[in-house]
């Protein structure tokens, strides 16, 4: 990554997004800017994009005034233009989500840095594709230092996480303004100092998810049973403590420390499908470590009281508690 | 499994519970039975038990109590014997959470099968052993078949998943009637249908645990960036629905079918450090099915209605919305 400094304007001032690509993840972009307080413009070529897209974010509204909407936040500031150059013309941020092709990533990647006013950051909503192998090359006017991953969740407008890394030509200036507005935006960062395929949620997610099929294929446990191990166990802390920190205080005042010390072993049993990593002191002292940063200064108790507390409040929130019933 | 029957009470009627083994599993069935309504005897054989149990489940109390108590639970529902004969003489359940140290396991319920009156039913809490290996042999008096696991999740009084398997000696008879004794003690049951190191949740959550490590391990990613992309992306649907059905989810109205006929290629992709099953049509009908059945009346948009509200539901109970943090 080279470190020129591409921003025109402060994450902070940014006023006008223009979002590419109006299908399910575009569109849930352009419903997040919208509820967020910004003018945005949107561009699509499918001949019915524009009542698709009205029809999402109008959808999608009632959700986002549930969440809060930002002062004088309107749909009424989405403008739907009829070319790519009227939609970033006066950008200040473009977000691309085009479908999945490289072909047409590459080639549309390189119309935009065309289009787009100079230093203005384009990122791309890609799950599938590192940046390194999409931006333009340097020279004939093109400025890939420019050029992002920020990679979100469906939908972008409810699922806070935004994955955010730069391609092998990327300005490190431009992750840094990236994370800083999609955080300034309302959605919470992960900054990766590398391309990693996946990510990081989705390899997490899948590591999971392949487990689940070996035991479905070989009739150890159907769809339901796997689903409903999640929800009614570990699905419940995981929506506000993380894998790590679970794990740590099962640990009991030992932490992680005392898990990987006395269960570390039982890691390399032949429970799962997947190869167990070599737990030296180098990975023990990392996770250690991590855990007691994440911790702070909270103490075991007031983990444990967060953790109690938190699967009561999702329970509830879930209308799994007497006379609760969604 | 033998079919002999050997409830003495149908699982509705059981007003006594004895839990032998009252550290922080034993403690938190305890709190658990005690705040259902029902009568606990129980045993421990650490001197200052008595002491520490009743300090656990006064803590537990106000969770407890915030769950929502049944008609007539009281603290002083709880009776701490001297002797395991005791804890079991008039039990209509037992529920074993001692140590996981197979020899103790073995010795211990073999002494339980002894001491517990004739026909009742037997539950261990062991998260590591199958019980084909704990149980005790046919002869002299033993019922093995009245030994069953019923593996809970930490805390046993807030997370309500119980995975219910039987051993080769167990009564098929015994293990639905402690299935059903569960459901109706208020907790989530998954009823397997074979003994499975790791059971179901604790072999997906280690999938996902060891692609963690390999991630920090190789500089990939730090424990926050790990517990933050769980908690702030998949985790938050994982609360209310399953991996499965969320996967379903993203391939629209195709679901599940769709997902699998056009990305399961990309299963095989080396993302994670789990070897990918083979993605047959049998893996695939049993996939599809089970996520339409999961679904049943309910269309894909009331599901996307349904994981929108969740979310936003968890998010607002997690303190995550404008104005609400806790």
């Amino acid at each position: 990554m080279t470190d020129t400094t591409p921003a025109p304007c402060a994450p902070e001032d940014v006023r006008r997004v223009a979002c590419i690509g109006a299908g399910v993840i575009g569109g849930g972009w352009v419903a997040h800017f919208l509820a967020r307080g910004y003018d945005v413009t949107a561009w699509d070529p499918a001949p019915d994009a524009e009542d698709k897209l009205r029809r999402l974010v109008a959808a999608a509204w009632p959700a986002l005034e549930q969440l809060g909407l930002a002062e004088g936040a309107s749909q009424d500031r989405l403008t739907v233009t009829a070319t790519l150059a009227e939609a970033v013309a006066d950008a200040q941020f473009v977000q691309e989500s085009a479908p999945e092709k490289l072909e047409l990533k590459r080639s549309l990647l390189a119309e935009l840095d065309a289009a787009t006013p100079p230093g203005v950051v384009i990122a791309s909503s890609t799950s599938g594709y590192p940046m390194t192998d999409m931006q333009p090359q340097h020279g004939d006017g093109a400025d890939p230092g420019r050029l992002v991953v920020g990679h979100p969740f469906n939908p972008p407008y409810l699922i806070p996480l935004v994955e955010v890394v730069g391609g092998e030509s990327t300005a490190a200036d431009a992750v840094a303004w990236s994370s800083r507005f999609y955080d300034v935006a309302g959605k919470s960062v992960i900054t990766m100092d590398r391309e990693l395929p996946g990510f990081i949620a989705n390899r997490l997610q899948e590591a999971l998810w392949r487990e689940a099929l070996h035991m479905v294929a070989n009739g150890e446990a159907t769809v339901k049973d796997i689903d409903d191990s999640i929800t009614e166990g570990p699905g419940l802390r995981w929506a506000f403590m993380g894998p790590c920190l679970t794990f740590a205080l099962a640990g009991g005042e030992g932490g992680m420390g005392h898990m990987l010390d006395h269960f570390g072993p039982s890691l390399k049993s032949p429970w799962t499908r997947l190869e167990a990593p070599e737990l030296d002191r180098e990975l023990r002292d990392a996770m250690v470590d991590g855990c007691e940063e994440a911790a702070g200064e909270r103490t075991y108790a007031d983990l444990v009281a967060e953790r109690d507390q938190g699967v009561i409040d999702v329970l509830r929130a879930t209308g799994r508690l007497g006379g609760t019933a969604r």
